[in-house]
């Protein structure tokens, strides 16, 4: 059994290696560069871990974990759509999404990439407890990227406050209204920072 | 208590922030660069999650993944030593990195520094399951990644597949007979490919 699962797990770990060369638009924090799609993810399963306390009750954190971990594979053959782009570009993307996570996962034994599927659905469908709180630490950690690079990619792709707040609030609020607090006094320090594009004139 | 908790909590993410900015070794295998402590730790999570099945019986998996999220981030103060450094320069190594244990986990609330400070020593010690898998997927990620890459980091460091047999047959072997096993033939094949220096004349 072993002869013939576990080459093709390492195939699928090797190819997972491509997620590290996937680039956001939200920056790392000490340098002048994009974070990838695997330092990202990292970042969000260690939120997961740290913030787990603010989650609804019962949260099972592993499977939280795991779909954070996963969340992302799909753009190694999608690539990353900006949270703000079009609903049209959104849809594309899913449906790139969805050919992506039968490759990807197909290159598992049936078993785990059935179940790897699964995960990656639940966790877009946003119906369980646990995907609620994966999607919302997934929101969570770009606002907190761009707030500690002084809103660098807000700035380079003309995201108003209002525009965060809008997108953000239903997600990360019906996960953990705790959370949602706390971003909600950061967004607001960072207008009044500057961190945001000059408004229009009236 | 949400309000002395969090800030703790999100100034230790933000600290955590800078293990992407540490570089190892290894390559990553689609480009030529070198690979940061972040994507690595994403990668070893992974990997435990798709090969947790060659694990000992029992294992929690759960803890077997927080132990791989954190285990680097000591080398934010630390930095990073190959895993064929000398002696000295691994206890050299081992004090840096217990200072820096203080001051990171020290960021977060009482309750959960202990906790990580205990879960970064269980890695440390290798003396529970998720520990000795942990450490063993640890060797495991970087045999692929030089693998991946035809022995980059191998031959630019003078490692014989000799010396990589004997530093990591211990460790893996120790946690998974199968994993041991099949990296072993991998180790041969690339050895029968000239991913390893050149022997030296007898």
């Amino acid at each position: 059994m072993t002869s013939e699962r576990l080459p093709a797990q390492l195939a699928f770990l090797r190819e997972a290696d491509k997620l590290k060369g996937i680039l956001r638009h939200s920056r790392v924090t000490f340098a002048a560069r994009r974070e990838n799609d695997a330092e990202h993810s990292w970042h969000l399963a260690l939120a997961a871990m740290i913030l787990a306390e603010y989650a609804e009750p019962g949260l099972d954190l592993l499977r939280t974990i795991e779909m954070v971990l996963i969340h992302d594979l799909v753009e190694i053959d999608a690539g990353d759509t900006i949270a703000y782009a079009s609903d049209a570009a959104k849809a594309a993307q899913a449906e790139r999404e969805r050919a992506a996570a039968e490759r990807l996962f197909g290159l598992l034994p049936a078993d785990q990439g059935s179940r790897l599927r699964a995960l990656f659905g639940e966790f877009e469908q946003r119906r369980t407890r646990e995907a609620r709180f994966a999607r919302a630490l997934d929101r969570v950690q770009p606002i907190l990227q761009n707030l500690h690079s002084h809103g660098a990619a807000w700035r380079a792709n003309g995201v108003t406050a209002q525009m965060v707040r809008d997108l953000n609030e239903p997600i990360i609020r019906d996960a953990s209204p705790a959370l949602w607090q706390r971003m909600e006094g950061l967004i607001a320090e960072a207008e009044a920072n500057g961190c945001f594009p000059a408004p229009d004139a009236p």
